[in-house]
């Protein structure tokens, strides 16, 4: 059911990107619209900013009421207000986008929203609005992010090899990284335990595990350490 | 004169945060207001987002017509929604942000502005609305930019001198840097000519003049080098 009409401010709208890493591929959350415009096609999680709401609580009402992910930490992306990317009205848009590990979610989609899923990123689907557009962006931001602060801590397992971390890295980035390359630049991060512990999961010789220091994780995250002058 | 009422969208301003740089000092451009709320103060140049107005377009105008400053590539900052930011009514506003030389231009103050003017970074006064806030936002949006990507190339003389580089940087990261490693930094980034010829300005050794290499440096620019995988 949808907001009272009196209650929510109509030209300003949000919608969530919300990136899933899960056995090592990428995703992205969508919903099946339950209203006008577009209703029956897939799209962002998102809706109307209410007149007495903060945008950041919007943002985490609109992704929990449409999807059923709850208390995750959303960041905003940017506004997108092309004249027309609404079908009939000016409306403006604030994305938003997380980056979350789907198997500690159960998706319960509701307001205005029939379904919703997990799609592979490399499949997603030409979406209603300028939604790709957002995307776009959103992918931006998580890829400048992940070249200025280490990620990955609520996405790998507590215990995890070099080649997993990789793969997470080269998902997001949309590349092939170079082994060698990575391991020093990462390694030089110092935020990695190296465990007395090897992968007894994969084929040929064992890889070492690794952890995460939480204490220079954290440091990390603060001061961020691109070209740190 | 302001815009007519009935052609602009009451809700939804644009608020710029123009950074220059000028005699080695972080400059910050704001307008005396010229109506309410807060007529005769200080703040940042804004206005409103015209009905049948791109929002890059809305930014570009409203900059122009209540500075002068025209033909500037103004990026985004973020959406600013706080509920009781504007006195009023609820105001969502999208930051701006530029970083430009000032001799460079002159400032004529046109509409809703009844002056305009320089202030340093370091002597901002306290601003009505949120915009100390969206000072604070753009400024850490230029800091991560001159982490990720060499700047500076509009903002120096053609030729300049490592230290008047560095003190660029040590203004917008608001620091002081290590002489030796900020010019280990910069030099292994490979932007910057070394000429044959020293600045004859200085007292004590003559320092070499440098030049950036445009090529070099339109490319860093596209792919950023910031823990470059």
């Amino acid at each position: 059911m949808s907001h009272n009409l009196d209650k929510i401010i109509e030209n300003i709208s949000i919608d969530c990107v919300i990136f899933g890493f899960e056995k090592n591929e990428l995703e992205i959350l969508l919903i099946k619209r339950g209203i006008d415009p577009f209703t029956g096609q897939w799209a962002l999680p998102g809706g109307f900013i209410l007149k007495e709401e903060e945008l950041d609580n919007a943002a985490k009402r609109i992704l929990e009421e449409t999807t059923g992910v709850e208390n995750i930490f959303l960041e905003q992306v940017a506004a997108f207000g092309e004249l027309h990317r609404y079908p009939d009205r000016r409306v403006i848009t604030i994305g938003y986008f997380a980056l979350i590990s789907p198997e500690n979610y159960s998706l319960q989609p509701g307001i205005d929203t029939s379904d919703a899923k997990w799609v592979k990123f490399d499949n997603l689907p030409i979406l209603p609005f300028d939604h790709n557009e957002i995307v776009k962006k959103a992918l931006k931001k998580l890829q400048a992010k992940v070249r200025n602060k280490p990620i990955g801590f609520e996405l790998l397992p507590e215990k995890f090899t070099l080649t997993q971390l990789q793969l997470l890295y080269e998902k997001i980035l949309g590349k092939k990284l170079d082994k060698r390359n990575f391991r020093k630049k990462i390694l030089k991060m110092e935020i990695l335990k190296k465990l007395d512990e090897k992968d007894k999961t994969t084929h040929g010789r064992a890889a070492y595990l690794y952890q995460f220091d939480c204490n220079a994780y954290q440091n990390f995250r603060e001061m961020g350490f691109a070209f740190d002058l």
